[in-house]
């Protein structure tokens, strides 16, 4: 009989995501191992413990889970798992970094997107854009060929992530820009045909009165599943929804397909031991759904 | 092939009960999360993870059990939890508490008595009655229809239980005695037929000389396992023994039906998912045992 | 349907080691309850949980497991599981005690050697012999009837390990030696056929040119997996390799064993409900290995 799957998952939180827990169960894990409150200097004694553990043509059956609400916590972990394994030997399992869902939310959206637009070559400004999410989903557009803004309300801000973006995609179309005034907002907005809102909760990041002005938009999607919302006129629960001439989708309309992704990539986990899951990979399966 | 079932154990002590994880895995449950030393401002997360993972159909298959040594901790977490389901929309989860064992504790105590009473009428008295299974099994006689005393060494103290089971329970026929002194105990003793002692370990709450003095006494039940016991000359193992003209029960021998109680209770989490089972949606399940 | 098989796992480390949770569930364990930071006083419940929730012919499909980095905090949390057993009433559960690996590497090392030498009378040198895994190896070979020689830079302190063993063992034969320097390792090397090497990572404690003078070796084993090894000349993945006329053996070498080893003692654990396992009792299950 096979060894049973096992999936551990380190969390940056003192408790463990429930949420985390219940999709890896879902998604078929056999057994799930919880660590909560995981420091950096943790990690090296939990991967020693998968890959020690079990033979070669087992290893593709243990894999590593990277959650928690803090983003940058869950990548230095990613960072301090790899630094552990020791693929020399063949002594490494997959990973998979989904810190406060930002994988899977981004590569949720660029697929909404990629449902209704040829992403190659589309005008597309990121809302939002300099935070874990949104980062991530520039990043994935200007893979796709998208012709990515970043906005922000600070432009330096902006500027530190498009140069991030440039340096990992190679002929990535990327420019930053301001969104902080009603004016920077009209200019950022100007012949987009996409917006994706990936803000704090709480700000509204797109007035009704901007959309107004901005006749080429035909896609938006708001990441925010709290109200106020980030697209004033998009509703949470939209999901391709035709409105004022938009496709809209909210964040509820969008977290199915993210659901599905999360599992698809917990199930992909296990199907070999050398996989690093990061935005790309996570975006990849995203075609599927 | 159905989901797993899961059950998210919520405990306020530093490490979560083995006895409830034991318990919930014989019971049937597929997955148990446990969590230990948690607080009330992480339980937010802690629900949405359960109600937002799982679509409607599915979600009778996740559920909250609260446990504990504290039982007000356990009250406020129960509290907590409820606040953040989101019954509009369908997602919510049921959920017990059975912290530091006193709902089917209770329930086991008030099952023995109804084996040989028809508690309708029953002049009963609890002893220990403020703690927190002694406010229980009165809540529950008081149900039930009986006549209940609730006995403390402070009478201020018994009656602030008694008028709170007055606001629960309508119609319910509670008073408060105070049981401090042989004189008070005699008086409190007087014309009962049911004493049910629920107090500290290590206190004798009903001497062998007090019970002499009680010709009506037909049953008595001690829920303290620890030498000495809360009634002189019951023994821990009993069940249902006759003792000096008595039936008696002691911890262990209520026991056996709390542990069956408590089995019932956690496969009845997973029939529906809009339970709440508090001390009487847990007595309900005892008539079977 | 048989119950499920659940191991509790006590761990001094704040993070209850993957190493332990990945082979328990590899050797069949149903469940793996994981605890981290367990203090002593915290055991009392624990075990209390285990054995009060399952009748008595359920008792052996629960279990303990002690782990952690800190071997003697694993025997003082083992000393305390067997307080609160109530074996009077039946009520135990099996324990094994495995901290830092130190029995089940012990009972490798020694069986490896048993591969190749009669320890019956045997003479044999323990380097690093005061530590966790040295007395082990010490106490294992001198039950085996092994002349043993525990071997420290500073005497007295083997010294303390040899009148432990000699208090333990009947009829011991174990002398405590020095080998702080080239003169004294050459003294306690005199007329050994079996050197097995426990030191500490980082430590050389036989280089080549000790070795060059001592004829009369036959077997090397080294534990330390972490270079400098302990004998020079020896190789990490040396698995009954010749080496210079020795049959030598490394760390990773003796693992396998050790693997082995650790999966049937936690398969024993849940034959009977009376066993208590430490070093003796995990290597009388390496003969199958």
């Amino acid at each position: 009989m096979d060894k049973r799957t096992i999936l551990i998952q380190l969390d940056s939180d003192p408790l463990p995501s429930v949420f985390d827990r219940v999709v890896a169960i879902d998604a078929g894990a056999d057994e799930v191992l919880s660590y909560g409150g995981v420091r950096v200097e943790q990690v090296r004694d939990l991967v020693h413990g998968a890959i020690f553990t079990r033979g070669p043509k087992d290893l593709k059956r243990t894999a590593f889970f990277i959650g928690g609400s803090d983003v940058a916590a869950g990548e230095r972990l990613l960072e301090e798992v790899g630094r552990h394994m020791l693929p020399q030997f063949g002594l490494r399992v997959s990973v998979l970094l989904d810190a406060n869902g930002a994988n899977t939310t981004a590569a949720a959206a660029v697929r909404a997107a990629a449902r209704h637009l040829d992403l190659q070559g589309t005008p597309a400004l990121v809302l939002g854009g300099t935070g874990p999410v949104g980062q991530r989903v520039a990043r994935l557009l200007a893979r796709q060929g998208a012709d990515v803004r970043v906005g922000s309300r600070q432009r330096s801000r902006a500027e530190t992530v498009a140069q991030a973006i440039r340096a990992q995609v190679a002929g990535a179309r990327v420019e930053a820009v301001a969104t902080g005034t009603a004016a920077e907002l009209q200019a950022a907005l100007t012949g987009r045909t996409l917006v994706i809102a990936a803000g704090a909760a709480g700000a509204v990041l797109l007035p009704r009165a901007a959309r107004a002005a901005c006749p080429d938009l035909k896609v938006a999607i708001d990441l925010n599943a709290v109200p106020p919302l980030g697209i004033e006129g998009v509703e949470v629960m939209d999901k391709g929804m035709q409105r004022d001439g938009l496709i809209a989708y909210g964040a509820v309309g969008v977290g199915d397909t993210k659901m599905k992704i999360h599992k698809a990539a917990i199930a992909r986990l296990f199907e070999r031991n050398d996989q690093v899951m990061d935005a790309e990979e996570v975006y990849a399966l995203a075609a599927n759904f």
